[in-house]
């Protein structure tokens, strides 16, 4: 077909398209195809905006890379993520709420090291113990399941951040196994509220439109285990000014945990701790995925 | 605000960008939002399926460099450029009609060579003998308009495809005056249908949607003179198989050119030529922009 028009091409790429094999691929590029060409058609898009638009998605990627998820990221603060982390699971009440992957995590980090280890390996910030449980909706525990941790540092960066990072430099960031009464527990330092990277196309994006880039103190974890759904979630800390307004619309009211703030003295694993530190008892539910 | 579900996120990310000072910028923002919303909604994109769509775009917009630019050439193959080309001009009946822009144009190419010139400098393909004028809607010549050229060479490759060419190897491009007719000639190669590059996403999203990657025929031109709105344009072969289903959308019927072939003998500028040539006469017809 030849003299299409901005009426009639969406028509004739939903023709094209429409010869797919796979179902599932063909419903995905019509509507795929329909909201990219209804989106343009609403605001009349100009050419130069177009331009824009084309360069600011290839910087986006250019920008990405082993450890850089900037693609993510942009998902991340047009609420797209968390539309479809929602919309993918089931909720009953008595779960763990799931929240966005965000763009930080690795896979290798430092496998299943011994309980009560500290993960920090040197990363400045406040003292924090954390003694978790996964347990099952009924509240049996869950053992053997696969828990990957990771965090930010007191200056808000990922030890992914620096450009030089090798793996087996890994800081604030572990694999543990939970035990038979369904327990892990790690020393590590008080997350604190950061701004999501400013440095590329995402943060003149929130530049542009006038938002903040933070996002309350949190640290992430992914557990695993036979039987049960993935849970993907971050434990946010009660009180942080930013619960409300987070830069990639991540917070859950089941993923808020109390760290509790403690006066110098002892720790939980009798250490004798000479500044404040903090503690966080936290106990994650598990969906079952049947 | 937190506890957003996959419906009320939508609302929430609207609010955050309802603050941008740009009111044009704001009008695109929400726009964006709500069909991105809208899409993934529709379909219910699942958690795998988003991560394989950040990925697609992250590598398209890693594979594109200084003269590769696949993001052009997914707006392209989903038909977006030609809406944004169709909705941004005026199309009065005489007028030369706009086509897209496509990922090939460089900057810089060899800047008014003598008319008549051969631009393929050494590019293999059947001889080809252009001679153009460029008037206004009334008929009268358009001189000093500079004229870019721009095509691919017998292969279907366009001289920026070898990885390694610098810009004093351009072939196949230059940049034209016209004179005071209006006029412009060069010699160069027939143009030949070919696919668009298959070995990068574009190509993977072609071939999983079942679509052919050819485009009929055509060489480039972008003619730019004060006072009238720039001119992007092809010029098609007449006759091409793929005119009816160029995997990017560009065939318009003003746009579709008579090459005419001949058999051996004198060519237009006096040459002897021993193997069959084409010539092309063509008008392009400028558009006022006041």
């Amino acid at each position: 077909m030849i003299n299409l028009d901005e009426f009639t091409i969406t028509e004739e790429a939903l023709r094209r398209v429409g010869h797919t094999e796979n179902p599932r691929l063909r419903e995905i590029m019509i509507s795929l195809i329909e909201h990219l060409h209804g989106f343009a058609r609403e605001v009349k898009l100009t050419e130069q905006e177009w331009l824009e638009g084309v360069t600011f998605l290839t910087r986006t990627g250019q920008i990405s890379d082993s450890v850089r998820q900037e693609m993510i990221l942009l998902s991340d603060t047009l609420g797209l993520s968390q539309l479809v982390v929602a919309q993918s699971h089931s909720r009953p009440a008595e779960a763990t709420e799931q929240t966005v992957f965000g763009p930080f995590h690795v896979e290798g980090a430092p496998n299943q090291p011994t309980h009560g280890a500290d993960i920090a390996r040197g990363a400045l910030g406040e003292p924090l113990w954390v003694a978790a449980r996964v347990v099952d909706a009924t509240g049996k525990p869950v053992s053997g399941a696969v828990v990957d941790v990771w965090q930010a540092d007191a200056s808000g960066f990922y030890d992914v951040q620096n450009v030089n990072w090798q793996i087996d430099e890994a800081r604030l960031r572990a694999v543990f196994k939970t035990d038979a009464d369904g327990r892990f527990s790690f020393r590590s330092i008080m997350p604190v509220g950061y701004p999501i990277p400013s440095d590329g196309p995402v943060g003149e994006m929130m530049r542009a439109t006038n938002r903040h880039s933070m996002r309350p103190a949190h640290i992430h974890f992914m557990i695993k285990q036979a039987g049960f759904d993935v849970l993907v979630t971050h434990v946010f800390a009660e009180g942080d000014e930013y619960l409300d307004s987070d830069a990639v619309f991540g917070v859950r009211s089941s993923c808020i945990g109390n760290y509790v703030r403690h006066e110098p003295g002892t720790a939980p694993d009798e250490t004798w701790v000479v500044s404040p530190f903090y503690t966080l008892d936290y106990t994650f539910k598990l969906d079952r995925n049947d």
